[in-house]
């Protein structure tokens, strides 16, 4: 049976010091309702998306608290954790759900609150999403960890610095008329390289930040959907894993979990890169898009610095990524971004984004969770499949 | 399409100084493929139940760490949390995830490593089970939290504190000849009334311990059953979800997640609290053990002190809970505890069991996250359901 995404809604993201977790779990959630045009009555289940509430606000057992302010108990809540991948990976679950037959109407809400501690210990709760006995112990931090594959493409495909700054010179233009966006500002290449120097060769502005915020949609399948305007169909859904530790993989420069989650999602919608219009890549860093643009398929491997360069993933080039603004100019709330990556595909295949593509068909979202032992990947379009 | 539990495993349960998370994982991975006599290439994907790997180790994004370790990688690995329901949890998404065609062979598996840090730590990191804002920051503790419900229950059914002890009693007695409890020894109502205070009336001995340790389970549809020898079939899975905090809630007597879940999986299997032959319940603390057999209906509410008394709980009893020593003897590592669960479970309907209970035919396991926030029930037999 058929699943569409029925209802979208999100926060602004960015510094909220005034807002709790809950209080912007809630104002998603109830703007997702509101977008469906239904009541938290006809919701049957609840998936949440969170990395690490625990360390962050000292707050476990985040399902069933969100269910209760929502007013959704005692329905079943259910928590999913997959680092950066979270939002995804409680997507991916909900979807599950409702294909077996549990539930006709769901809410996927991911959040994270990121602020309530320091910087400091805020890098050292994001390194638990790589390995702790082999990584994080010995000091390696994300940015660190991303550099790594940064310099091993610098060196085997010639990919530049430069290359790497119009990733984030691409996604932050485009958050420019983004009210949700963290950041509403241009910046160039040279901003990028002169900025500070993170993990060489990431500057700061090559690094998506520090975030809070939360994202939701409602999934109805064909029973349920009925009711609602403009659903928009889940055609193909996948999930891939690796090893956390980059040091036991084979390549650095190519994502195991990302390919398999492609090809899963490609195989059950019937589709190929080449018919995706456009896309939601995680870009946690800017090599990251690189990376996952080639692992996608978009390009070929070893291509993707000058994907970037000749224009290629603009909003009126060749392949549109991050239309919006992405996790570096929109902010990466860690466990919301699967979601709020979902809610801006669904606006783009409706025609009601704050950047909007012109005639796209087929898009798609890419969630990776640490250094990407987890991807999820899922293929959205107008019209469902048989 | 139904689905049966065809392997079990688990580490020893305990203090376990020499051993990591990622060890345990394995071992009880490895021994659920074993029984089920089949290799790690007919596991489709993976499930881990894990409440704060992020605070006791400081490690997230178990499931593709697991799934690594154990060789399963790129299969998509989820994890669930919902407090100590986590292992329940995981185990009901890997249900769904059967049903809904996405795979025919799962396995699940609990696991916990609480060791490592202080025991001081360990109570803290609990509590994230529990409301932050209302509960936690206030300074209550999870034996804080039961004891209140204790005295309530004490003050409206006449409930008294030998009879909280005798919970323990039974449990430990029980757990006399399972070579996977933390404790083998015996204890007397008066051990339990001169141990320790923790909360009054809750003593020491009314508590479950600090543990570590792993469980798993195997799952396969009609599809991929019909090779395992002694299918345990799911004949009724229910999940429901309460106000974290105490407070909020009209009763403290009464479990509302617990009765729900329970509705649904009485509903689902087609039976009644009648004909259920024996219950692995969650026994956190010994008067959670008397909540729940009351809410799933095995006596009327307020008869638990006396159901206890007169022995129904004994394994020649009327309905034998916790026949293998419960969270008390055996041990709770949190997220493991609901799937150690369903191995006992499933053990005595196979006639396996360290302490087995003569001819019964449906099973019960009920696991508890935080102070009833989240209950998950499963039913099991050894025939299918159409």
């Amino acid at each position: 049976m058929n699943v569409a995404v029925v209802g979208v809604g999100q926060t602004k993201f960015g510094e909220h010091w005034g807002r709790s977790l809950r209080d912007m779990a809630i104002e998603a959630g109830l703007l997702s309702t509101q977008d469906a045009g239904i009541g938290l009555d006809d919701v049957q289940s609840l998936y949440i998306g969170n990395m690490s509430s625990g360390n962050f606000i000292g707050q476990e057992h985040l399902a069933a608290l969100i269910a209760d302010q929502l007013g959704l108990s005692p329905k079943p809540a259910v928590k999913c954790e997959a680092a950066c991948a979270s939002g995804g990976l409680a997507f991916r679950q909900a979807y599950l759900a409702i294909k077996s037959g549990m539930a006709d109407v769901v809410m996927v809400l991911g959040v994270e609150k990121m602020t309530d501690i320091t910087g400091e210990h805020a890098i050292s709760a994001l390194m638990a999403a790589g390995d702790q006995e082999w990584e994080s112990s010995i000091g390696l931090t994300f940015a660190g960890a991303y550099a790594l594959i940064a310099r091993r493409h610098m060196e085997m495909f010639g990919t530049t610095q430069e290359q790497l700054a119009m990733v984030s010179v691409n996604n932050h233009k485009n958050a420019l008329n983004n009210p949700f966006a963290q950041f509403n500002m241009n910046i160039t290449v040279e901003d990028v390289l002169k900025s500070s120097m993170v993990a060489e060769p990431l500057h700061l502005l090559d690094c998506s930040p520090i975030t809070d915020g939360s994202a939701a949609v409602i999934l109805a399948n064909e029973r349920g959907v009925s009711r609602f305007e403009k659903p928009v169909w889940i055609l193909g859904s996948g999930h891939g894993t690796d090893t956390l530790a980059l040091h036991d993989r084979k390549s650095l420069v190519e994502m195991l979990a990302t390919r398999t989650a492609a090809k899963q999602a490609y195989d059950m919608a019937g589709l190929s890169a080449r018919n995706i219009n456009f896309a939601e890549v995680h870009d946690c860093f800017s090599i990251n898009e690189i990376v996952a643009i080639e692992d996608l398929g978009f390009c070929g491997k070893g291509e993707g610095g000058r994907f970037v360069e000749d224009g290629s993933i603009a909003v009126d080039g060749e392949k549109p990524i991050n239309a919006t603004g992405g996790l570096k100019a929109i902010g990466h709330p860690v466990g919301a971004t699967g979601v709020r990556q979902i809610v801006d595909v669904v606006r783009q295949l409706r025609g009601d984004s704050y950047n909007q593509i012109s005639g796209c068909e087929y898009g798609l979202a890419l969630n990776i969770g640490g250094s990407g032992a987890t991807s999820i990947a899922h293929i959205f379009g107008m019209v469902g499949r048989k």
